[in-house]
Parts: structure tokens; sequence; C-alpha cells
């Protein structure tokens, strides 16, 4: 029997969050494909409340919200650590790994899928938290410092989708001249070679993109 | 030189959460009111993305958000565990403790000070965070099992302030006879000793009502 299985969806980048955690430990897992158009009875047994991906079942037990799966990956199995190590540095990782989830992925997103008036909203909302993270950026080659770590992979949807999906939808907002340090960061981000093998591929997201 | 700080408000549940976790562990601070009419200098240089209390200040360096100072209080200092020691139970309190967050705590103070359609609105989101909460605690004398655990502290604002807060305005919400199990986990939490020394006053909060 396999102890570790993902629910995922393969354009999803917190399941790709997750799934590169999971990698960087060594941990051999199952993936599940689910039809977030059809959900599983699996997923919406093991997710009732939020019926999304990423599940984690670890021996059949459940968790959700990839910001605890991550923590849990990082409690559970030997390896390089997820989170740093020092405690104020886990409290920054935590601090800016949340930011970016509540305050840019979301926003970005919407704004992408979204006409006129709530567009502009949305784009102005989402161009305050990217500045805040230009700001964060600028003088480091990583959220992390040095090498690749929670922080910029919890913002993998701010480096590889969004540019993607702007450009898809005609969307103007991270342009360089606005965010040099940000799309510099980006560009190394998304060249990791790590990374790089765990980022669907373009047309392949294009693909996707084309039937929403 | 006094080493931990809380920059606070008295009528803040995430501070008193904060100042709960402090004293836990033991951890003698010194605690310094702030006037969120008129936002000190302190407040802007220490938590200048949220602007928002409680920031905790340890020797000089500060972090925010409650649950990261909680889990930065945990792994920093000796005494009684603020989260769940075993891996999995550490994962479903982060999950938790994330949708009292959330999905409840805003939306209820929310709808308290709003009016017409858009109170009905809020009233319909609160009263479905509050299902999935009634249904988690049935069973249970706390969300932490049989003992007051960090869930438990993070709904501190379920417990006490906001049904005051909803006599206070005239909002039916959190009734005896539509959530029997929350309101008496309610009644349990908030007449624990620990936690009722830690929570204001309910004269002293309702004054502070008056002037909202």
């Amino acid at each position: 029997m396999v102890e570790v299985k993902v629910i995922g969806s393969w354009s999803s980048p917190f399941v790709r969050k997750v799934e590169m955690a999971l990698k960087m430990k060594g941990v051999e897992y199952e993936y599940i494909e689910e039809d977030l158009r059809n959900k599983s009875a699996l997923l919406l047994q093991h997710n009732p409340i939020h019926e999304k991906v990423p599940v984690l079942l670890h021996n059949g037990k459940p968790i959700a919200e990839s910001m605890v799966i991550l923590e849990y990956i990082d409690e559970v199995w030997e390896g390089p650590p997820i989170l740093p190590q020092d405690p104020y540095d886990r409290a920054m990782a935590r601090f800016w790994a949340k930011f970016i989830d509540d305050k840019c992925t979301f926003t970005m997103w919407k704004a992408c899928w979204s006409t006129g008036e709530e567009r502009e909203k949305l784009k102005e909302e989402a161009t305050e938290g990217l500045k805040i993270l230009e700001n964060e950026i600028e003088g480091k080659k990583f959220f992390g410092g040095d090498k690749i770590g929670v922080v910029d992979h919890t913002a993998n949807f701010i480096a590889y989708w969004f540019p993607i999906t702007a450009d898809f939808v005609g969307l103007e907002l991270m342009t360089d001249d606005k965010f040099p340090n940000l799309c510099r960061w980006a560009n190394d981000y998304i060249n990791d070679n790590f990374v790089k093998e765990n980022l669907p591929d373009k047309d392949g997201y294009i693909a996707i993109l084309k039937t929403i």
C-alpha cells in the first residue's frame, strides 16, 4: 500500500508546491488527478470543508490547505528543511507566505478574469501587494535569501502561472519597468532546474486556459 | 531592558490570544497599548505592511500576525505547548485556526456593523462557518479535546466578544437553539479561570463599543 497520496490538479500552483515539498524530502507518493468540474467522492470525503485541492493523505488521514500540508511534511519527514531552521526566520517565512496567499495570488487571478471597473479595482489591489513584494525582494536573490525557500515556492503563481495567464487574457500588470526586482526574481525562480521540472509546460497550461 | 514587548489593543481578541500564549509559557513582557485611531510611529515601524496589532517585539525584532506569533512563542520558549505535539494534531489545529480566522471572525464582526441586505448576506456567510464549527465541536469539550487549546483561543472572538457585540447591535445569529454545541463550548471556554482572567470585563468592552 502506498502510504502517501496527493489529490491534486495538474494546473494548480498550490498542488505543485506540495509536490515539490514531497520531492525535496524524497517522499514517494501516489498522485491522484482530480477533475475540479466534477469533484470526486474521494475529494469530498477528505476535504468536505473547502472541497479544494491539494489534499495530502498520509496512511489514510487527510490534510488540506497547502501551507498546513507543508508544515506537516516538514515535521514528519527527514531531509532538507522546507521552512527555515531559525525561529525568527521561520516566523518571517510564515508571515510572507501568508501575505502572498492572502493578498496577492487570488487577487491577481481574479484580475485576469474580470473586466471593466472591476478589473481596474483588482489591478490596483494587486499592484499594492506586488509593490510590497518588489520592495521585499530588492537586494536578495530569492525570498529565502541565496537559496530558494518556502516563500519562493508559495509565490510560484506570481513567477510562472500569472505571467502566462495575464499574457493570455491581455492584462498588463507585473511589467518589467514597474517591478524590475520581481521580474528578475521570477526569471531566476522558474529557471532553477528543480523548479523547472515541477512546473507544467506552457503549452499544456495555455490549452487549459482556453477551456476557462 | 525588557526583551519581550507586545504592541496591542485592549479590545483585540488577537492580542489577547498572544498575551495568553506568553502567560502560558511564563514569559515576562511589557505591554504597550496602541491607539488604533492614531497609530504610533512604533507600530508603523514594526508592522508597516498591515499596520495592525498585535506585534511581538523580541529583542527588538518584530513579528506580526497572531498565528505566526503563536508559532514563534511555542518554538522559542519552554513551558506548556501552545500547539499539539503530534504532527497530525498540529496540522488539524493549524487547519481550524486558519478556518476560524479566514471564514468566521471577520465576517461575524462585519455582520454586526452592517445593515439591510449586506447584513443578511454576511449573516448567511457567518452561519455557514458557524455550522461547520458546530459540527466540529459536537461530542468534544473543547476544540483541543478535553483541554483548551490553540483553536479555542483562536475562537475567543466567537466565544466572548461576538455575543456581547451582537447583543449590543441587536444582531441575532449564534443562538442557543441553532448552535447548541457552540454555545455550550463558548460558556465552558469563557468560564475557564485562566481565560476569564485574560478577557476584558464586559462593561469596559461595551463602553468601547459605544464609541464605534
